[in-house]
């Protein structure tokens, strides 16, 4: 079958998707997370497969983490499918209504936007969260993975597809085979309704500038940390650890840390050794030089990279303002936090920051749908129209007007 | 000044705006309305201008209609403005809060989207609505209006800039020339947010299709009323008449109307001798040819056009799926309405339509932004992303997420 055929029979299974009760949804959504734990040695062989093949083609460690499933990442997966499961209901959801003064009756409903592509590279947990919010939103999905996760991708789809035949036609999911052309997809304005890339920069740009059809784009994650004058310097080492070290290469992993220069010589030294330590490679301006000797210096270019690796680059600022301007000059309006006590300062940071994530005192690495209450996400869009940041199921719909009457007519 | 100075100068005043209070917002806000009172002779007597004109030129009489500021016009426009003043608050709205059992404190704050650029025609309350729709909503707009309504749009961009210049930067509001370049607005992404094109229709498709910057279109409103058999026929008989007549040159006036066979001759023979008389012409199928001798015979091309005129297309219909899938091979997801009294028959029409607004016995002309609660209107989406249907202050924010933590680490 032909991509257009494939989006079109998508097309199809959405009509009946949406049809269904929210308790059938439901119940399909619930099937695909014990499936998954049912069949977890199905999937971590296919997953050794890609792994293997990562191997042998050299790919870098970072990535090859992104691609791995474990016991522990198949867990964490049917659980976000069962906290999808159990979230509040998107579809038919009235989330307005109005009685005017003579009689007419307004309201906004909630419904799917139709088909969704999703063009992803690595991470294989994306087919099955990508999926199950499809599912929670009456949507349809095209899935269009890289050739790096083939087998995992295949295997997750199958169980995926398995889990919910009894209930709607499987053809609301489809896995796109990696040698389809991604510029067919993004010219289906037809058949498809929205495109969600997320990967590599140049995939990105790529689509974003050419698609026919709406992109929501999840650019990259350049996340700062600022490191105010009045932290606890305590709970700043473990938030910087924990940014830095936790998962480096996913997008809400810090990339540059900001200290205010009153602090930068207690906090630096005790922090720096430490991240040595866990092998994270410290690109510095010349004062963080001087404090840890063991740093490279950092060039302008640093301060512009999303490593998505165990390197950090590093400024010393002279103030909130300096670093509040530091981050609306190479952030990437993904996820930028302070660690400060004075809740002015806070508040400043939070107000003049243009992101999509403004956090106190806690790690970046909590900007995930997951952990800030959506169940899963589809990715973090870092532009502003129809969702800004995590993209969860309420975010692939769309609202419309139904308005019911006794003969109104307008004077 | 360039376009490219005038919208940096639109940026930097809008973070001004976003600044202030809702009360300074709010103020500004009705200072226009006040303004747009006293000053109503001079806003006719520039408007006579674009209407002399507009004669000369032999415009339409339905675009001359759209054209003309009156009286009662500039009244509706000061009370639509009063109306967004007194609408609950936008900018800075939590609309949502969620603690997380650790303590982690997730909200989700609306926010502006920064410069709007509006490209339309006719229309010159677009100047006032757009603008104070800006104003609620912390948004700097650059207005390009159509040459035909230029000394209309110059005095009331004039009047919003005078009632706004104590409290905030008035460069928040730009009025383009006409002669300036629709093609360098919409290629500039760095300085806009959105563009919103309302309009005729290869203006729409030009901007649609060439736009660097995101684009909300506002494509064509071929409405429909379909009269089922079980309808209240004076009912649905008033419904029609205020549709097709009360004023024919806007989108959501009705273009077409399907009617049930059942009831077609009881009901046409009474409507379309009242739409004669009020000088609408009918375009027929050939059964409302054999009902009403004076209608024209109707064309497959009449019923995929919209006239904004008085010219009405009628089809006679053996069922509500009939209409339904005629409707949605016709129609433009704007508005579309039933008469009927079954609420089977309501429900099923309108759940199955593909059309942002969706009404049952009411005329389709309530589909407008201030009829429908949003105090006004900066067009009617007909696309699903971001905003469908019509568009007040609050569908030009977007959200983000607020993070508050006490040292928070993901485990």
């Amino acid at each position: 079958m032909s991509i257009r055929e494939r989006a079109a029979s998508a097309d199809i299974a959405q009509k009946e998707l949406w049809s269904l009760g929210e308790q059938e949804r439901v119940k399909a959504i619930k099937n695909i997370a014990l499936n998954l734990q049912e069949k977890k040695g199905l999937i971590i062989e296919a997953n050794k497969k890609d792994i293997e093949k990562a191997h042998e083609e050299g790919l870098s460690e970072a990535l090859i983490d992104r691609l791995t499933l474990n016991d522990k990442r198949i867990e964490d997966m049917a659980e976000s499918v069962m906290s999808v499961a159990s979230s509040p209901k998107v579809v038919g959801e009235i989330i307005s209504e109005y009685k005017r003064d003579d009689g007419l009756l307004i309201q906004k409903e909630r419904i799917p936007l139709g088909v969704i592509a999703m063009i992803f590279e690595s991470r294989p947990n994306v087919v099955v969260d990508s999926s199950v919010l499809a599912l929670k939103s009456g949507n349809a999905i095209c899935l269009k993975g890289g050739k790096e996760a083939l087998e995992s991708n295949k295997i997750l789809t199958q169980i995926v597809k398995e889990s919910i035949q009894d209930i709607v036609d499987p053809n609301v999911i489809q896995l796109l085979d990696s040698k389809e052309d991604v510029a067919e997809i993004i010219s289906l304005k037809e058949s498809i309704d929205l495109v969600i890339p997320r990967g590599g920069e140049d995939l990105i740009q790529y689509i974003y500038e050419n698609a026919k059809v709406p992109v929501i784009a999840h650019f990259k994650g350049l996340c700062h940390i600022y490191v105010h004058k009045d932290a606890d310097l305590k709970k700043a080492h473990d938030i910087c650890i924990n940014a830095k070290v936790q998962r480096p290469g996913v997008c809400n992993a810090m990339e540059t840390l900001l200290v205010h220069r009153d602090i930068a010589e207690s906090f630096l030294s005790k922090l720096l050794p430490d991240l040595d330590e866990e092998s994270v490679e410290i690109r510095g301006c010349p004062q963080t030089c001087q404090i840890f000797k063991k740093s490279m210096s950092a060039n302008l270019s640093d301060y512009f990279t999303e490593y998505l690796d165990k390197i950090l680059s590093i400024k010393v600022v002279h103030s909130l303002e300096e670093a509040i301007s530091h981050i609306n000059e190479h952030g990437t309006q993904h996820t930028e936090s302070i660690v400060a006590q004075d809740p002015e300062a806070i508040k400043i940071f939070q107000k003049k920051i243009d992101a999509s994530c403004l956090m106190a005192n806690a790690s970046t690495r909590f900007n995930d749908g997951g952990e800030l209450g959506l169940g899963a996400e589809l990715g973090i869009s870092t532009t502003k129209l129809h969702a800004y940041g995590p993209m969860g199921a309420r975010e692939i719909t769309t609202t419309r007007f139904i308005v019911n009457g006794d003969g109104h007519i307008r004077k």
